[in-house]
């Protein structure tokens, strides 16, 4: 297997600097350090947000390292679980020894109808054409859930709370503040029932992780982080084809080959895509970390808080981090890599060992689970 | 190593199906035929010509395989050969056993002048601004080879007489039309002194492949293609920052690494990027197939005709082919394939047992050499 030695992350938000420049903050310092001889760009939507193409070409130039080869792995918001996947396979092909994953997504050239528009392009074209949305179907997933379940409003309104608690520790996140759970359900709705602060914000930002083979990790770091598992798996692009709103088939069979693979139960803690609250308590359960039908529930207490039993979304998740498209996933492995290394500063799990991440293509079209640890 | 256990491709040109119909003539008979458990998808430009994104999703909705795992891989003009490279990677991984590798690109949604604007996206904007684009490169590097090698004007036209033959014998080819000499060189022209006939057109199309490891090849055929050996390279995007017009060094060090990986000095055929007639000749004298500074002369004989001692372009090349971006780099694989197990037809090579192609992208900013063979 593979592991992580080095991880870099830019701060999230509306950022002045260009792609290249935000690339640039996060890989030339990785780049002066080792000698990476691939890199692998997670990236979705350049052409659409910023009309570059080729960027791994140009991102490799600005970076003065043209002779390294690069390609870019896109699966929408699920790319940098993709990349990482990629990242890995190179590695056990021996094709490469040391693996830049650099996960970039500037989004704020453009406004958030146009940014709607273009995430919208994911969407199946007949589904497109009846008004389906991502937001829209949140809601419609936290109203199935409330019904069946017998959950309250409230649960999914704390999600937001734990997460940007969260976020507000963290030095890189997008929205830097506390809320309360009134404000929260005071916010406006953008999906009935869900409020603004409940869904993830357009973010611009950058994250990266270099990558060796296990039995060269420590000869570049006393503490590198290991991937113990991986899985992937797909479900349809047809939302209405799916059997039940409230199954995420995709990620409960990614979590299960990736658990298999690591030969884990217990994980430390979770970065989950909380692209709207109600996401990660589904994708929780799904994934094993909270009951079914009873995930609501935790949030009433402390059990996915940092101190608690299953901390979830340390570093603020989607929900208060920010969600630079491409960049997501890999900053959920920055998490893991400070978690797991004890640098984690004031959101530090006590006893992280084990981490999980699910990165996640559109409503769980595609999903790409890692499990981490401070061992092989 | 890996193998091709089979292949498909669409006729290449102005079509009228759309991009997931176009994938699903090249992917439903080969879904049919084997348990995929993972598609890669070489596209470049979905979300600039037709306004979608997270297309390895929607294809794989689209052939009913919804569960099966995809991303998308893409390095522009070169996505073919990176992801034929991913494949190869995710099977020595040992994650998956039966790649689908899927090139697809539909371009004809945009006229002539979108393109070229959307294709000079990769150049580094510094450059884009001067009015840099790839067809007048190719005019400058024609001028400098000419003045430093004393070459003749004849010889590029010969490049796309030769290729407009060979594409009149493949009936999936964009252009089905012989041209002689005098056509070529009296056709309007596009940078000085290249001319219409000398440059590729815009094509719509897809192109697929089954890889498989080699341990596993013969279980599902008894004439697999083995990938005998690869090789990526990168070059800075900053063209006019290049030592040397005349020199490729991703080219060329692509072609060395996979050299040796395969360990053959001999190919018996070549699939070159001709995006331009001048870069066949250059790419062929930097991968060592023609003399430095002498490859122009080869094309007054039938040196690299089909029946000469090294065929380049059986297909017909981009040149008359067509180049649908991210299908080119797999169209070449089942050119390779289709040679080798001596299923070209009119176009046959005698006695193909080692071939090797190029997929590159912009003007060798990035490339990608693939050398395949009858055995491993
Ligand atoms: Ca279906």
């Amino acid at each position: 297997m593979v592991a992580i030695i080095d991880a870099s992350i830019t701060r999230f938000g509306k950022r002045k600097e260009s792609l290249l420049e935000l690339a640039g903050e996060v890989a030339l310092p990785l780049i002066g350090k080792y000698e990476i001889d691939f890199v692998v760009v997670s990236n979705s939507y350049s052409g659409e947000f910023n009309s570059l193409s080729g960027i791994n070409n140009l991102i490799t130039t600005y970076l003065s390292v043209d002779k390294v080869p690069s390609i870019r792995v896109d699966n929408t918001s699920g790319s940098g679980g993709s990349a990482i996947l990629v990242a890995k396979s190179l590695l056990d092909s021996k094709i490469t020894k040391t693996v830049l994953v650099l996960g970039v997504e500037k989004m704020s050239e453009k406004n958030t109808k146009q940014v709607t528009s273009v995430i919208a392009s994911l969407l199946s074209p007949e589904e497109k054409i009846v008004g389906l949305t991502l937001p829209s179907l949140a809601g419609l997933m936290t109203k199935e859930y409330m019904r069946r379940y017998n959950a309250s409003r409230e649960a999914f309104a704390l999600v937001a709370v734990k997460n940007h608690y969260n976020g507000s520790l963290n030095p890189f996140a997008h929205i830097q503040k506390v809320v309360s759970l009134e404000e929260v359900l005071n916010s406006p709705i953008i999906a009935d029932p869900l409020t603004l602060y409940e869904f993830t914000p357009i973010s611009d930002g950058a994250s990266a992780i270099v990558m060796v083979r296990d039995e060269d990790a420590y000869s570049f770091t006393k503490k590198p982080v290991f991937i113990k598992g991986m899985g992937a798996s797909s479900d349809t692009s047809y939302l209405s084809e799916r059997e039940d709103i409230l199954t995420m088939n995709a990620v409960r069979i990614a979590g299960l080959t990736a658990r298999k693979m690591a030969k884990v139960d217990k994980v430390d803690f979770a970065e989950l895509h909380d692209m709207a609250t109600v996401l990660e308590i589904v994708e929780a359960e799904e994934l094993g970390l909270l009951k079914k039908g009873e995930g609501w529930k935790a949030y009433y207490d402390d059990y996915t808080k940092i101190n608690g039993e299953m901390p979830i979304n340390t570093s603020g998740g989607l929900n208060s981090k920010g969600h630079p498209i491409g960049a997501s996933g890999i900053a959920q492995a920055v998490e893991a890599f400070l978690q797991i290394r004890n640098q984690a500063g004031s959101r530090q799990v006590r006893n992280a060992r084990v981490g999980l991440s699910l990165s996640m293509a559109g409503f769980g079209n595609s999903a790409t689970v890692i499990i981490y640890g401070d061992e092989p």
